[in-house]
């Protein structure tokens, strides 16, 4: 019940900031997000006996995504690097002034920028993907594959799984569960390929958006974009459940009353997202 | 002696490398060099109880120095993104494979893939300088910059060094060398920027090089810039030393007669080199 109030308030919201929120905002939104994740991905570090730089990490984590925004491609393509080196920077300075944390530099010197790649990075490539054309649908693209494909297996996996996928780091998911999670989101894509421009033609009418589908797309390119987004989404998701295994720990943390953390909301997402902007950028070139 | 006779041997082949190595020969020999950095600080690791997971860091590096080549600007600007998100899931794979490491998971993963950023990606993007108009101009003038400032520093150093810039990291470090290195790679920039012509026009006589210098550029920005690059190098260098320091070992590797490991040599680029590289892409945005 948490779980299902919780996701009736959030994925509106989402859609919603999507659709509408201004560039700049849309970008601090998913900084926020970002550096919750950074946060709670800390703090996972503290099972493994390593002391992220946490302040420098999670600004750093903030102004990353900003920069996303900020800087347009080409030249902003190296901004995102600029504050990777000022984090550097940074860290040296907090090594020089700790000199007890000395002996563990190399440890947390990579676990503080690990959180700058693989919550602040990756899921900041939304930002540059909402800027290019028809940037919104994409991102409701990737929404639903991802999370109407965890729908599927949730079901399919409860009623029909019968093969361990990971036991020992995700007892739950199973083969038959995962399986239909890809096949769902294959059929999720194509329907959206399909009626993109009703669709697009519907929320513009209802004042929803304005016209953001620009080019028509395959019913079949639709299946398989969705089909390997929605792999390397639950790829993201055995990723995190790796690290929460090491640590310990079941939920990275308890911020989304019956969703555990944002950073266990949002792991599926972490490694579709750059396979998305890569597939973009390969598309329009 | 050692040290002079192999900066004898490697200056040349690091200029003749630079001016006139075929595009994917010259991100080879970078990515070569990345690799064995790489190697280093995955050495480096170990003292801190830390095991990358070294085959998959090692190749990942490879790639990503070769795709910085392979892929042009702007789509080719996601390729080493590609090679990170392939990394990840290869991790997921090794870890999932050899559940005894899964207790050491996030440490593990955080260090190798900052082998792939710290001396892969920063010391990469050499590639990229070089492709550029005037490109292998502005990576010799990063090498004097760097390589004139730290031989500044040590006679400084040694003969008017009286106060220590990071003593509990590097004792023989002074101010006054640090001020004279930075000093004298202005003055040296300055010098190079002012002389860039006749430079360019005689090593094209001489068949050294083609024609490569396109825009005449004042002494005066040539001052600035590499004062900048060359603080921005020192700090590296101290960033390495940092790293060492709290493994407890004076030289990153041995491959370098007199001048210990490759890590220990190229410390001083790693940062520098980004920061170029969004001062060219700056300058003619």
């Amino acid at each position: 019940m948490k779980r299902i109030a919780t996701a009736l308030v959030l994925i509106p919201l989402a859609v919603l900031a999507v659709l509408r929120a201004q560039p700049l905002l849309f970008a601090a939104l998913v900084a926020v997000v970002a550096v919750a994740a950074a946060w709670e991905l800390y703090g996972l570090a503290k099972a493994f006996a390593v002391e992220p730089y946490r302040g420098v990490g999670l600004v750093a984590a903030f102004l990353l995504v900003i920069s996303l925004q900020l800087g347009g491609a080409p030249p902003g393509a190296s901004w995102p690097l600029l504050v990777v080196v000022a984090t550097v920077l940074a860290l040296l300075l907090r090594a020089l002034s700790a000199p007890a944390r000395m002996n563990r530099s190399l440890p947390d010197v990579a676990i503080t920028l690990f959180g700058l790649l693989y919550p602040a990075l990756f899921l900041g490539l939304l930002v540059p993907i909402r800027g290019r054309p028809a940037g919104p649908w994409w991102i409701l693209f990737l929404f639903i594959v991802v999370w109407g494909g965890d729908t599927a297996a949730y079901y399919v996996g409860r009623s029909l799984g019968k093969h361990r996928l990971a036991p020992r780091v995700s007892p739950k998911k199973t083969w038959e569960g995962a399986i239909a999670s890809a096949l769902f989101a294959g059929v999720l894509g194509a329907a959206m390929a399909h009626w993109a421009p009703a669709l697009s033609y519907a929320a513009f009418k209802l004042h929803i958006s304005g016209e953001y589908l620009l080019a028509p797309y395959a019913a079949g390119d639709g299946f398989l974009l969705a089909l390997l987004l929605n792999v390397v989404a639950q790829a993201g998701d055995l990723v995190e459940s790796v690290l929460k295994r090491g640590a310990g720990v079941k939920d990275s943390g308890t911020l989304l009353p019956g969703h555990g953390g944002v950073l266990d909301r949002v792991d599926a997402l972490l490694l579709a997202t750059p396979v998305l902007w890569y597939y973009l950028l390969y598309r329009s070139s």
